[in-house]
């Protein structure tokens, strides 16, 4: 079998998230149906990781398996003639055997934007959160950087705890681990490497970046989240290591909403 | 009764165009609809002018008359929560009685934008013009800068001819002669101040710009049409001349799509 991984990039606005299911548009769900069709046999698609709805990719990671001959320049045309304009196969290349886009990560990269304009463009509105009051940016950038490093981030995990275990997986990765109720020492750990918050003036933005080995679910609008909270006065960046350290996600600012979410860049 | 002038921009692509139509969104439909709510009677809107379905506009202006005594600044506001996000006030004005949207204007600036990369990005094909097939973007700008000056457009003007007049409309301005049948020579004149194309490299894009008194329907996406035809080897900037003096459509190129137009200035 060839196993075959794509370069995606999707806007998640009018998608249910990632995973594929019954009567929804997915990302995974469109992926398939159209690599069905080009390949002519069903295959599982395996991303780097599931985003939700509304969340978008500029660089998302994913792989299958088939025996289609199809050289895999050609696959990219014939999966974007099938897709939605709003999921594009950017890159098509034939791998390793052993390449697994989920299990093999080893970073992720994500940047979330705020827009401050009083008025959001039509063109922007679903890739920003629209936030027009008064944020205090220094105050955000500097909570941000404090997340960097390696921390147990049960205070930003979805307060609903993590995601079902998928059918059929075997635990290679942390991720998976929280899902089979291993330690909670160990499953909430996650190594962020860059965590940043910057003003961008001219264009009334206020852009999060964040890379790390990977991310709880809601983690980084939870984040955001959070750094709104500081940025509005109602918390101090000295209040992130104590949130850190309680280990409650009712300390942590609210979830920030999705379409301000894009997955950027996948290493590894 | 005062004169409320708005500065508008949407996203055309999922509306039936700028005028008001039964049983389909459109931009004044959707304006004149959230006035009524606010003002709590039904205003006339003019817009500058109507753009066709799925162009869009970054800076467009309309004039409305109320009795309705909110501040203009917070007419801003009051309008947007009603609007659907693809449609955006981003000021409200008012001014003198004798001001008109339509009649008045001095110069329209239209961008169309095509892409030339292999892909066309999810967060763009709203936008652009996807064309990923080779151009000669020199032959295109050489030909773009012949449309200056004071010319006769009918082989640049839709072939089923001018929009049908609208009802209770005096004629003040040469777009309402064309409708009144007046003079051929006379009606599809319009001169052209600016007409320039320009290759950004790093974006792939090649874009068009273009400033004129006036435009004919559709003349814009003809003209592209004819630029993109050049590019092709097709047509030669030396056939420009020709063709306008011509007067006739089918010598012109295509209409290239809706959705690479946009409206970027109107100046009083």
């Amino acid at each position: 079998m060839r196993n075959i991984r794509l370069t995606l990039a999707y806007d998640g606005t009018d998608f249910h998230g990632w995973q594929r299911q019954p009567n929804q548009p997915t990302i995974q769900g469109c992926l398939e149906a159209a690599i069905e069709r080009v390949t002519r046999t069903t295959s599982r698609l395996w991303g780097s990781g599931r985003t939700d709805a509304g969340v978008h990719a500029s660089h998302q990671v994913a792989n299958f398996k088939t025996d289609c001959p199809i050289p895999s320049t050609n696959l990219v045309k014939a999966l974007n003639d099938l897709l939605p304009p709003g999921i594009r196969v950017k890159e098509a290349v034939e791998v390793s055997q052993d390449f697994h886009a989920r299990y093999h990560v080893k970073s992720k990269t994500y940047r979330y934007r705020i827009l401050q304009a009083p008025v959001c463009s039509p063109f922007l509105w679903r890739f920003v959160w629209h936030y027009p009051f008064a944020l205090d940016a220094e105050a955000m950038a500097e909570a941000a950087r404090l997340f960097e490093g390696e921390h147990d981030f049960t205070s930003f995990a979805a307060a609903e705890g993590n995601r079902s275990q998928e059918p059929g997986v075997r635990s290679q990765n942390s991720e998976f681990r929280i899902q089979n109720h291993e330690p909670a020492e160990r499953e909430m750990r996650r190594k962020i490497f860059i965590s940043r918050l910057v003003r961008r003036p001219r264009t009334s933005m206020l852009i999060y970046e964040v890379r790390g080995s990977g991310f709880l679910h809601h983690m980084v609008r939870n984040i955001v989240g959070t750094l709104v909270e500081v940025g509005r006065g109602r918390l101090t960046p000295a209040d992130i290591p104590r949130i850190l350290e309680a280990r409650h996600r009712t300390l942590a600012g609210p979830t920030a909403p999705a379409q301000g979410l894009c997955l950027v860049k996948i290493e590894y």
